[in-house]
């Protein structure tokens, strides 16, 4: 086994530097500059203090004017476009678990799509009270499908996935009237509340964020998660690898990147057909290399072990290595940006999602009922284009790390398993992990989710968190663009165990596991609540008592408001690096940062001093284990 | 008959005025101080090229810094914002409808709802294919209202009121996929469509934005009206007055403002009970007073005759006569201002909707089942409250005037009943509309809608339009706070038949109406479209083709973007005094003043010259006569 070293965020930069020079002789445009351009950003709309709700302004809180034209004040103004935000990003997630149910829906025994965890299907049609003896399990599929799809807008009751939650979650959400009814009625409902001249009082806006957030990690997140496992495959632990360097100079690079695994799943499995990888070498190539960007790539990396290329701000990177054939993307997080700096290159920048149609791009609608066709003709349309490769511009930078990924909660579940002892203690559970908390060899966990954003330095907060955390024998989960930082530099690689503290680097060697799991992509922060669940219902403890904190130092987007929503709703304190634009409304800051607390047991703590959040969230774990006298 | 005079804008003016003493006295703020504040508005705001739906930013387009962090370009942004105001107006819109629709699935024979109209109901049983037969009109009720709630959320499919619409309507929406699907589905679909990283290109956010507003006038809208006329009685010519005039001195003053006519229905249905009228005398007053602002006004008047005190930018003035015991307001074009200027007064500030709360208000939360308590309580506040009145504050501006109202689609047709020849003429058709367009005696018809905006002169605008349009032997249908505009000074008035053409006039005589006729609130602009394609089908031409078009001179908010993308939608030209927003991308204006005539046969027109306005409008119609040969 060679040494393990960890990349350092010195070197990400170094081999980005590189690539930007490529940029810089080709005239192409980088995020690097545009954020330049654009900074200073507006400091209203950073505070959240400036409504454009109505076209009487938009308005702006200041000193002189402490109220807009309707009269709204700034707690008003701010906790409306709080869950406007919230909305936007429940209703992004959502619709793409929509897609997946929508997929599900056309499973057929001969279809372009199949059932491939078919024990987690009726595990679900069971819970559901579906009909399941006896029957075609495409029956039982479409029928679990057109269900999960009326939880999208049946008429009346609340989320059906509520009920996996422990009793006392429950309670809370019912006494507060939490409880999520229809997601896309959330979504409207939400929307209604902050249209003009409705809600102007912070609480109830603020519960309907919570509500909001909740009907997309309770509802559409968790059937997006769900029923990809029951397509794809529920994840189990993996080897792959990460960063820039999985891509090859020698192959056609077909890059992955967006959401939803119903395409990534078929390029990937066309990509692998003899026939396609002989017409690549027809055309000069020696195979055909499948790497990721962004939650795609963790879907079809926690699956498969396709490679993951890089996350959300190394979009750009994958264009400027010059060696990119294509870029195929379906919905969110997807750079416009890819559209003209792929006319510097030769990389074709396919869209394929009606919701996701960009300038600059080759539009292939990507459909269930068509997605074989579809596939093979982006991949041929990459392999097309390998001539067209510009020798001068080829520079991909050699580093990546090894990683294990694929720990679904089931499959945290069965590792646990290995390290129980059989004879005496329950097997399926999340015991084990409970021991080690009390026993304090492992002193708590940390979810570390979300995205890359310019106002941090990228990556630098995942990684120095993590590292401080495993440090301390907290043991992380991952998902999104932060487990993705996680293993460019080396973090999921088992030999990681060695940056832990004595307690957890010894759980990391008997249960054979990297310190920081992958759990997946950001709807699959779904699959953490359900851990955190399991562990309340193992423990006896309610989930707010549990020495776990959420944490998404460096996110970007309205989706990851919608996670801390819920990630807070469901009963975990959550730490945020960037300031949601709240920072105007003494008063929205308030409940956020403590008055949540009434309602679900915990609440946001907003640091953007990266090694303090991670102070705060050591201190919250221990306060957590104080009050547990353990 | 006393002679006919219409009261001018100047003296609406000059009332207000003598109130904002009053209001100086107790140091009461008000609209036109906070206009005042928030003057000049923020340029990026207002032409659209500020974005703020990531973290990354906010980020604004300007010479300098030409794209977002991300790469979005300015057409993307305006676009993006564009769809993102559409989808909020269609979701409030559409879900006061929904809030019809659980009041009428909660109609019961001994209920606080019953079912005024079961005519209609059936009607539209009959079109939904409901079985009617020998059934218990509650049991249809029930069934056409669980199958209503299911237009929202239906997995599959698309709204079934679309088959209203002329059949070449109906193709061009397949052809171009403008149907709408589930109501809330559409809206979710918009917010995911402009999440960071999803669409960037202006042609399918456009496009979005005409489905999300065709949900909405076509769908949520749509029931709203037609279940609100099965509950609460489908309007015919009822004569009322207008303007602030209406409230008594002498009399306890409830006035209700807001949209969902659930609430007010019952305010007046109570407040005409013996028993509270005898309260409200044993405390002083002679009796009760309900009259009422904004769109809830116009639900009221339509049904009731009950008088209507003002439009949108009047609602502090209720306050300010000092004479309002209480303002009592549901949902939507609530000033949260009401709350803090109502304590200088003795009013109360009642608002019932967990969709719209306040600070500094009463919450006295409204429910169906509870609804009969929930108004007598808000009565018995308002009567007990007489007694606070300070009489030194007390002062209500002596204008109104007569109006007839009350002109649904139905009673527009029984109008025209009136005047055909029953021995050649069909019955029940709009065909002698049609006749006194293609004869010319009518030249056309605009839609007059709308809200009050301070960036131009209140009412002037309706006002001044109206006056043109009719001038110009054009009929004006109207609604919203259009509508109000057109009462307040008299255009509803019979008499003002003298201020029109010779032509229009005429027909004024003969069908016994005013020129301007009162369908309505905003969301029955969905009788507009039935009026439309009834107009369509009788003549055999598509609704693009008739002398026809849309007008919101004075509009403010998000709503009413959602109703001008349906009426553009459903082929009908619309004309707006205030930009929505899109004046930063070229692209983006191109679209909508233009391009979506290749979709739907129709476009926007925006000019802030209110005069060039109404030529505009008479130049379109003109056109549209000169291409019919008519």
């Amino acid at each position: 086994m060679s040494e393990f070293k960890m990349t350092t965020v010195e070197e990400l930069e170094a081999a980005t530097d590189r690539l930007l020079e490529t940029g810089a002789k080709v005239g192409a445009d980088a995020w690097q500059f545009r954020v330049k351009n654009q900074t200073p950003h507006c400091k209203f709309g950073e505070t959240g203090v400036c409504c454009k709700i109505c076209t009487m302004g938009p308005c702006r809180v200041t000193k002189k004017s402490p109220r807009g034209v309707c009269g709204c004040d700034v707690h008003g103004i701010v906790a409306r476009n709080f869950l406007r935000f919230t909305a936007a990003g429940s209703a992004t997630h959502s619709d793409h678990g929509r897609e997946i149910c929508n997929t599900l829906y056309q499973t057929a025994e001969d279809g372009n799509y199949k059932v491939k965890d078919p024990e987690k299907l009726l595990r679900i049609a069971k819970e559901w009270e579906i009909d399941t003896e006896g029957r075609d399990i495409y029956d039982v599929a479409h029928d679990v499908a057109y269900t999960a799809l009326t939880e999208y807008g049946k008429p009346f009751g609340t989320q059906r996935f509520l009920k996996r939650a422990p009793k006392h979650t429950q309670e809370l959400w019912e006494k507060n009237e939490l409880a999520p009814h229809a997601i896309d009625r959330e979504v409207s409902r939400s929307l209604h509340m902050t249209h003009m001249g409705c809600s102007s009082k912070p609480a109830p806006l603020i519960k309907q964020s919570i509500r909001s957030g909740l009907a997309d990690g309770w509802g559409g997140s968790m059937m997006g998660t769900e029923f990809s496992d029951v397509m794809f495959g529920t994840p189990k632990p993996i080897d792959t690898e990460a960063n820039l360097g999985v891509m090859s100079e020698e192959n056609v690079n077909i890059v992955v990147h967006g959401h939803d695994p119903s395409l990534s799943e078929m390029i990937c499995e066309y990509a692998d057909d003899p026939k396609m990888i002989a017409y690549a070498k027809e055309k000069g190539a020696k195979g055909i290399t499948v790497s990721g960007i962004c939650c795609t790539s963790n879907e079809v990396a926690m699956r498969r072990g396709v490679p993951m290329a890089g996350n959300f701000l190394q979009q750009e990177n994958i264009v400027l290595t010059g060696a990119c054939e294509a870029i195929v993307v379906d919905v969110q997080c997807i750079f416009p940006a890819l559209g003209p700096l792929s006319k510097c290159f030769h990389t074709k920048f396919v869209t394929t999602s009606p919701v996701a149609q960009m300038p600059d791009s080759d539009f292939i609608r990507f459909d269930a009922k068509t997605a074989a066709e579809n596939a093979k003709e982006i991949i041929k349309m990459a392999i097309d284009n390998f001539e067209n490769r510009k020798p001068e511009l080829v520079h991909i930078p050699k580093l990546k790390q090894k990683a294990t990924v694929g720990y679904s909660t089931e499959a945290i579940v069965k590792v646990l398993d290995g390290v129980a002892n059989t004879q005496v203690d329950e097997m399926g559970t999340t015991k084990p992990l409970i021991e080690c908390i009390t026993s304090g060899v492992i002193r708590g966990a940390v979810a570390m989710v979300g995205c890359n954003n310019p106002k941090i330095r990228p990556d630098y907060a995942h990684v120095e968190l993590m590292k401080k955390l495993i440090a301390n024998d907290i043991i992380i989960i991952s998902s999104g663009c932060s487990a993705q930082a996680a293993a460019k530099v080396g973090l999921m690689d088992k030999r990681a165990k060695d940056l832990c503290g004595a307690g957890l680097k010894r759980v990391c060697e008997l249960a054979d596991i990297p310190p920081v799991l992958h759990m997946g992509s950001c709807v699959d922060i779904s699959r953490m609540v359900i851990l955190a669940s399991s562990l309340a219902k193992d423990s006896g403890l309610n989930i707010s008592q549990l020495p776990v904190v959420g944490c998404a130092p460096e996110w970007m987007s309205e989706k990851a408001v919608s996670i801390g929503n819920y990630v807070v709703g469901t009963g975990i304190d959550t730490f945020l690096g960037i300031d949601p634009c709240v920072s105007g409304s003494d008063e929205v800051v308030d409940l956020l940062t403590g008055g949540t607390k009434d309602w679900v047991e915990a609440s946001f703590t907003v640091e953007k001093d990266i090694d303090k959040l991670g102070d705060k969230m050591i201190e919250r774990i221990e306060e957590k284990r104080n009050a547990l006298g353990i």
